[in-house]
């Protein structure tokens, strides 16, 4: 049902391709025949239709509950051939599933070759909210006809011994990713996990003061996007400036995610930058820089994406007007030596907010002799 | 250094407050003065200003790089009994270190009584890009000297052996994140990890098409913030609707980083809703509803956030008027059965967007009969 995308960004989440999630919805798709023919045949026994997804009458969860054996004919039903094209991978969950997403998409880095040279599709499917042992069961069963393997994060010890067993019987390959790492900090703090999931009755559930900041530093850097608002730089923990197309946006909202105030600040050729930037601590700013070829390049597709016509398009991302935007810019940081000057030359998002966090929080710790990002909990 | 923040989120990278890296600034600090103490004596044998952090003739880390004895000599200084109150986890990467710091993020939210009843603080130290066996070594030597335990994620099989060699050796508690998943998925797959970073030669460094659609669902997100350009609604794969203080920006930055470009837009009591909203396919639209009781707090948490006065707050806040917009959402919520309603009451970011992105992927996939995110690589 996903197209192929390419290799998958390494230590970063790949975006599915946005149009792949809907193709049920294109009526030609002899996949969707199959789906509907299934769904048409189950259709006495389950109701799976948009309605009765609603949480209004429920807490946590999404409410499409049936019982076991409902979905265990729908389940053999639902297997063919087709859809096990390549190699599948589970990732389980009790909670969101996210740390799984995030190491296994991080793992899968280690083989892109194979992912992108062989045609090898690998078919990831990520379980959210798996809280009671028939649901974990049935998934695991489903694993083993789909000669699948699992990965999984569950936070009630129980339940992950059952996860292990049933994989072990099975004979699905099986890892544990956070037992290791709760173990790990287990004995380091000589204190024992709590073995709940976030939903459980027991946990803290109350939104904290870093959520709220965390919210507001979101909500402070879209404000502040593309230069809006100069006179709030002050404001921000960090402010990025670089030419158009240097991906300023993209890495303000993903450090922000992370609870910081983000600004950006794009410098256009001959429009002088706010004032206000060259009033604010150096070490906030960060420069980005990038090569003139791979600029140029990322420049024509966005022109292409917009529809832009061939003036526009070499008015935008024409070689000579590229290469003198990059001086402008070359110029303004040499004027701020106080600047720290990324190069996001081919870097994922995610590199380069390690690489300016990892200068924003140096110095700040001298516990540590090696820059580091430091936090205390 | 960093202050004490609550408990960790679970299942989300915990927010630093963001004032605390700036703490060196505070003049005041005791702390800072003992850290200027030791940069001023160490002076002489490094220089730590700003302007070595450029990047400019480098390729990809940051350039603050000095000899092993030098940062040994600052090690020994920088240690003092202070800095080491309550536990340390150091976490290295030979990357950006995002996969361990989720990990252990995660992880951290099995701990929220000890971490939050007990004020016994837990530091985490985040080191990316340690590419070298020295950097390694010397990092897990600083780890014993404080009694640290150690997590790391490291792509190349020798620099692992030699992690866990050395933290052996040492006494340092360690857990290798990545290696069990990687040495899963080669099983897996039956084929060879590339052990290569992302920054070595033999990786492949050309964004991608993933890449690019991430950037756009990012940069449509940000444009369409908050009911901002109707028009472009059937563009969205996904639009939030909701009264004010309901989570829809954070929750839309959130979701598009997973490359989904979402709208959202919000419902103002007495104000139609735009037309297109109507018009789109209910199956992309989800309602937030949220707790009386709670909004209202969170509502006049953001009037003294913003400074409003009390009958601003009132306006804002007052029990009647919030439950009356509420009712408002509600009616509208009951005209559009199509869509789904997520409470999105005390819940985290990421847990409402895995509701979220889990309701949207529903039915998409026959290959699985348990509702669940699939993606092909």
């Amino acid at each position: 049902m996903m197209n192929q995308q390419g290799h998958p960004e390494p230590d970063s989440e790949p975006p599915p391709s946005p149009s792949s999630p809907r193709t049920p919805k294109k009526k030609v798709s002899s996949k969707l025949n199959r789906w509907s023919m299934g769904r048409a045949l189950r259709s006495g026994a389950v109701k799976i239709d948009r309605p009765t997804h609603r949480t209004d009458n429920n807490n946590d969860a999404p409410s499409r509950q049936v019982t076991t054996n409902e979905e265990a004919d729908r389940k053999t039903s639902a297997i063919d051939s087709d859809d096990v094209a390549g190699k599948s991978i589970y990732m389980l969950s009790d909670g969101t599933g996210w740390t799984a997403e995030h190491s296994v998409n991080a793992a899968l880095g280690q083989f892109e070759d194979p992912l992108v040279n062989r045609g090898f599709p690998v078919n990831t499917h990520l379980f959210s909210w798996v809280e009671d042992e028939e649901k974990l069961l049935e998934i695991i069963k489903q694993a083993a006809k789909q000669k699948a393997m699992c990965f999984y994060t569950l936070a009630n010890p129980s339940m992950s011994k059952s996860a292990k067993e049933a994989c072990d019987q099975l004979g699905v390959l099986s890892v544990d990713i956070l037992g290791p790492i709760i173990q790990g900090i287990a004995s380091h703090l000589g204190v024992s996990p709590s073995g709940l999931t976030r939903g459980a009755a027991g946990r803290l559930k109350t939104l904290n003061d870093a959520y709220f900041k965390r919210i507001e530093a979101i909500e402070f850097t879209i404000k502040q996007d593309d230069g809006t608002l100069p006179e709030n730089l002050g404001k921000a923990d960090i402010i990025l400036v670089g030419v158009s197309r240097t991906g300023k946006t993209p890495l303000s909202t993903y450090i922000a995610q992370k609870g910081y105030k983000v600004a950006n600040v794009p410098f256009v050729m001959g429009v002088e930058p706010p004032k206000t930037l060259f009033e604010v601590e150096p070490r906030r700013v960060f420069g980005l820089k990038i090569q003139l070829v791979v600029l140029q390049a990322i420049r024509r597709t966005r022109a292409k994406t917009l529809g832009v016509d061939t003036v526009g398009e070499n008015r935008y991302s024409g070689f000579d007007l590229v290469r003198k935007e990059l001086d402008f810019a070359s110029k303004i940081y040499a004027k701020n030596p106080g600047w720290a000057v990324i190069d996001v030359t081919n870097k994922a998002i995610e590199e380069t907010a390690a690489v300016i966090l990892r200068l924003y929080h140096d110095g700040s710790d001298s516990s540590t002799s090696v820059p580091c990002i430091s936090k205390r909990f």
